[in-house]
């Protein structure tokens, strides 16, 4: 049993939506967006699935996410070509109508100077129920309905909508960091200092992420926890490990 | 109906398996490595889940994927250290136990001058009926068993341990890529144009990925199909219909 009363944890998931990155063509960059901005506000990302421009398989996973998680973030599929279906999907996975918002209309015909067409229109719509997430880029919204935030896959454009999303949900306490950073040295000489200390703190959690560099194999050794004492406590037992296990090359590079 | 048969389909899914990806620590690029792979293949990646290193997460994200789709890529948590569970889920997911591989421990043995140390010892676990997936670059290997390959996390060992895959999995036809650069006209433009093609051609996959240029904004649009003859049919029409909805900035830029 800890000394401190664990905060409430806050979880969430991401749902990326497109053939273009399945296919190879395109590779991703917003997971890595959406990860470090629910880890800054103490959101633990749990979650990621990717899946093509399929209205079964992106109706079904975000079903699964959306049960699942506080929150779920989906990015793409939102512009006006028939292959962009997400307004579609999340409205048929929430039972509601999607419904042209007039005020998205009126800025359309301001920014083309007559009324959007037909493919632009497709882009005003919210599902019933919704509120639109602002593109302070200036085109059109993306939407939260219930706890879904519905963001355009575009990357740019995606990191701006997301600032429109801490306003609306509950944050936790934020997740520290700390690194021990081993060189010379591999994996099978830290793992066991490593995970008897790890073991000797069940609330922080460690992890071994090993790189080839100058000196050869090496680790970074990430220790993670919610309370900064708990967190430096951690640490020093760590080092003081490595040190008895005769690993030498042992620096901190907190960030 | 369409006039020629359409080879059998084969689908993949790629299972990504790490806190720090999902924590924003380390940005992924594994998926677009194992997409670019299945391609070349003729196999479709119809999915990818990253989950933390979290054993009832990963079993039941490994089962979802291995009896929907013919393969399944994991990546990561199969090194020395208590975080590396991969091994342990996939022989539980199988109901298999896991087995030390004399030829693993003897080539460590080699590589030390000593036999390996009990961290180093898990690296040598094979779930039951499972065969060695070859690490090229001198390391611990993976391993197969059924359809789910299991494969490293550091991207360069993962991409070595690729190379042992084409031999043990069912091809599909390619799936051939064409693109059409549209620039000076967003998709609001080109979305009915493209639409009618899209129609017209149920056997081929055409997309619309945005991009803003010095022009304003464009589009890839990428029209995608096993067939050559029909898939140059597909691309005619679209570039017909361009033509015909007054789009003049259009160029091939087939890869």
């Amino acid at each position: 049993m800890s000394a401190t009363a664990q905060p409430e944890r806050v979880t969430a998931a991401a749902l990326i939506i497109g053939d273009e990155i399945l296919s190879g063509r395109t590779a991703d960059v917003n997971l890595n967006a959406v990860a470090r901005f629910f880890t800054g506000l103490g959101i633990d990302l749990c979650e990621a699935r990717f899946v093509g421009d399929s209205a079964r398989d992106v109706v079904e996973a975000l079903d699964a996410l959306r049960t699942r998680y506080d929150y779920v973030v989906t990015t793409g599929g939102i512009g006006p070509t028939h292959d962009d279906i997400t307004a579609d999907c999340v409205a048929e996975a929430f039972g509601v109508p999607l419904v042209e918002d007039p005020e998205v209309i009126a800025e359309m015909t301001a920014r083309f100077n007559e009324p959007p067409n037909p493919a632009r229109r497709r882009m005003a719509r919210i599902p019933e129920g919704g509120s639109k997430i602002r593109n302070a880029l200036g085109g059109p919204p993306g939407f939260q309905i219930g706890n879904v935030f519905v963001l355009a896959g575009i990357p740019r454009v995606m990191q701006s909508m997301l600032q429109d999303i801490p306003a609306r949900v509950r944050k936790g306490a934020v997740m520290l960091s700390r690194t021990v950073k081993v060189e010379g040295a591999g994996e099978g000489l830290i793992a066991t200092p490593l995970e008897a200390v790890a073991r000797a703190f069940p609330d922080l959690v460690m992890g071994s992420y090993p790189f080839q560099g100058t000196k050869g194999f090496g680790s970074n050794l990430v220790v993670r926890g919610r309370d900064p004492e708990l967190l430096e406590r951690g640490v020093e037992a760590l080092l003081a490990a490595l040190s008895q296990a005769g690993i030498e090359d042992v620096t901190r590079v907190d960030e």
